[in-house]
């Protein structure tokens, strides 16, 4: 038998999960309900609604895959990418080469238009790469978790000028927290995560699909091998038909929908402008330390914020001390950026005027008793 | 905004979910840790560790699927099948069908030994197939959930004598309720889920893998497609590499480890017994009222309990009437049993003596009800 489990009170300030608001703690305490009772059903619906607004669309098919991010990005791959087929991949950080991978994986031949981690997407280079190539698909990543920088995705339309094609977004780390404007920058398929801006527990993938997409995964020529991420055989769940799939995780959905109601209580404005404020709050704070970011401003995200590693300074050492000391939690850098830099998450309920104010502080002391020099 | 969410209380005596107990609802409230935690990382290897116990394994990869058991039987087909190899499957009812569609869209030239649905799978037949097909891998289903038989598994590695192959057992609807003994009946690969015999709300997959099985997949020409189901990574994260694959559902296996722990303080034994109790009283329950089993009595699963709907009965009525005035929830038939039988799920916390005896009591005043001369 296990010792009893008594977890630390932590401050999630990493790449996610963040801490879970005990109102939505408390939404997973509803009663369960099985996977066709008429209330659950609802609830479904209900989600779906609140997803097409956070998501900014009129996308029917919007729901949330039973897996994590990693599930709705390999979703997004699984349906619309067919064997041998071309797919331009934009890749300046991990999530962008995940994303080149896993379409590589299900059978494309991957256009990789590849930058230094950190720096951004150069849209001249990727129309070329477009226009050289027969792709009819575009693998862009919103918010680069890995780095911390935000593409504008509102320049993947004029692609189309060239050809016809389907934008696939990854906005696991900006959903919720940045606008994303689904259908005004005509994104064809995205997925995301519950546990960043959302603000609910780990588990669930948002994912929406445009017509143009839903178009393009019925005229493949063979059904997806995936049975679990069959976005038709999901749809056919969650739309009207009410065909059962899989056992759906209520509780999970329960949370999300609670997250969900949340945001829009919020705002979608104001949650936007709280994140902003606390990022760039943060990062000032950062500076004044004679510290740097890793990500030129202008090009930041709200949501994760990446700082680098002074020299001299030991990575690991550092985030122990602020987990064993502090109890807060922030991210080490990953690939390339491996012990160069620190990913410090201000999403959902963690993107506070406090959470900043603290982490500053105890990094501050730190620092200091590292032998940084530390301005003040 | 949506209205607020009221789920009632709902008695689920379904095919799953289950009723949650309070402490393992209360488990995932405890504070939320990132993925790379310490102490997240120790409250993992528990899990393992107790999933090992339920299993009856020493399998070292057991771990839990971030998905329901439909991710848990396409991770074993995604990972075991290579293209175009022959595999026997064991068709006896909804699930044997999904498994051995499942594996053909995975790229197996699929041997089907089909049986009328609740009848026993003939294991003389399974051997002919065996023996006439070039096929390594045999898929069993232990516990056929749509129409509530076992499967004795104990008969597979006599295969054995014939050539060496690969066993994948579905035991979704029997781990944690009847003895699975993966390793005494030499399974290589076994996936459950968490909302039925082990009592935590729906979400994940556990799964084990043998040496044997993982040695094929070691072996495979080209790596699996899937990459949120790729075995060798999920595994690199469960042990001790540690390497990050997916942001671990870190509430839902708090969930897990609590269900689990409860499971080994009441004992697998008494465990197991209970549920024989308590299906055999409904079983004669219902007999007594004049209705019929559809199952033969010793092929029985305790945990999902087949009756047959008798003529001049309306299903969808029926279950109606249950759900709206007793709140109580019980499944239907699926296909070829649609309409024909209810699945009556006495599993995890809801398999207790107080459930029989309401559902038969609520069962009898409505069949009165509805004109069926009810034997008292």
């Amino acid at each position: 038998m296990p010792e009893s489990f008594d977890p630390p009170q932590r401050i999630l300030l990493g790449p996610g999960p963040s801490n879970v608001e005990a109102r939505i703690l408390q939404a997973m305490l509803k009663p369960i309900l099985g996977y066709m009772d008429p209330v659950y059903l609802k609830c479904m619906d209900e989600i779906q609604s609140l997803l097409r607004s956070v998501f900014e669309t009129s996308n029917r098919v919007t729901f949330s895959i039973s897996g994590t991010g990693g599930a709705g990005m390999e979703a997004c791959m699984a349906n619309l990418v067919e064997e041998g087929e071309e797919v331009v991949a934009c890749v300046n950080g991990f999530f962008g080469q995940r994303a080149a991978d896993l379409a590589q994986r299900w059978g494309a031949n991957v256009v990789r238009v590849e930058f230094e981690w950190g720096q951004p997407v150069d849209m001249e280079k990727v129309r070329e790469a477009f226009r050289k190539s027969a792709a009819r698909i575009v693998i862009m990543i919103h918010a680069e978790t890995s780095t911390g920088m935000i593409q504008p995705i509102v320049e993947l339309k004029s692609l189309r000028k060239i050809r016809d094609a389907i934008f696939i977004v990854d906005t696991v780390t900006s959903l919720g927290a940045h606008p994303v404007a689904i259908d005004r920058n005509e994104i064809d398929a995205s997925y995301s995560c519950s546990q960043k801006g959302i603000g609910a527990p780990p588990g669930l993938s948002p994912v929406c699909f445009s017509e143009r997409a839903l178009d393009k995964i019925r005229k493949r020529k063979s059904r997806p091998r995936s049975w679990y991420l069959d976005v038709d055989l999901i749809d056919k769940y969650w739309s009207s038909d009410r065909i059962y799939h899989h056992t759906s995780p209520a509780l999970m959905n329960y949370a999300l929908r609670e997250a969900l109601a949340i945001i829009l209580e919020e705002g979608l404005d104001n949650r936007w402008e709280r994140h902003r404020r606390n990022s760039e709050a943060f990062a000032a704070g950062i500076e004044s330390m004679g510290l740097e970011m890793l990500v030129a401003p202008g090009h930041r995200l709200w949501t994760l914020n990446a700082v680098r590693i002074p020299a001299g300074i030991d990575d690991a050492r550092v985030r122990g001390r602020l987990l064993n000391e502090y109890n807060i939690e922030i991210g080490g850098g990953f690939g390339a950026l491996k012990g160069k830099i620190w990913r410090v998450g201000l999403m959902g309920s963690g993107s506070t005027k406090n959470n900043v104010l603290l982490l500053l502080a105890a990094l501050q002391r730190i620092l200091k008793e590292e032998g940084f020099p530390v301005r003040s």
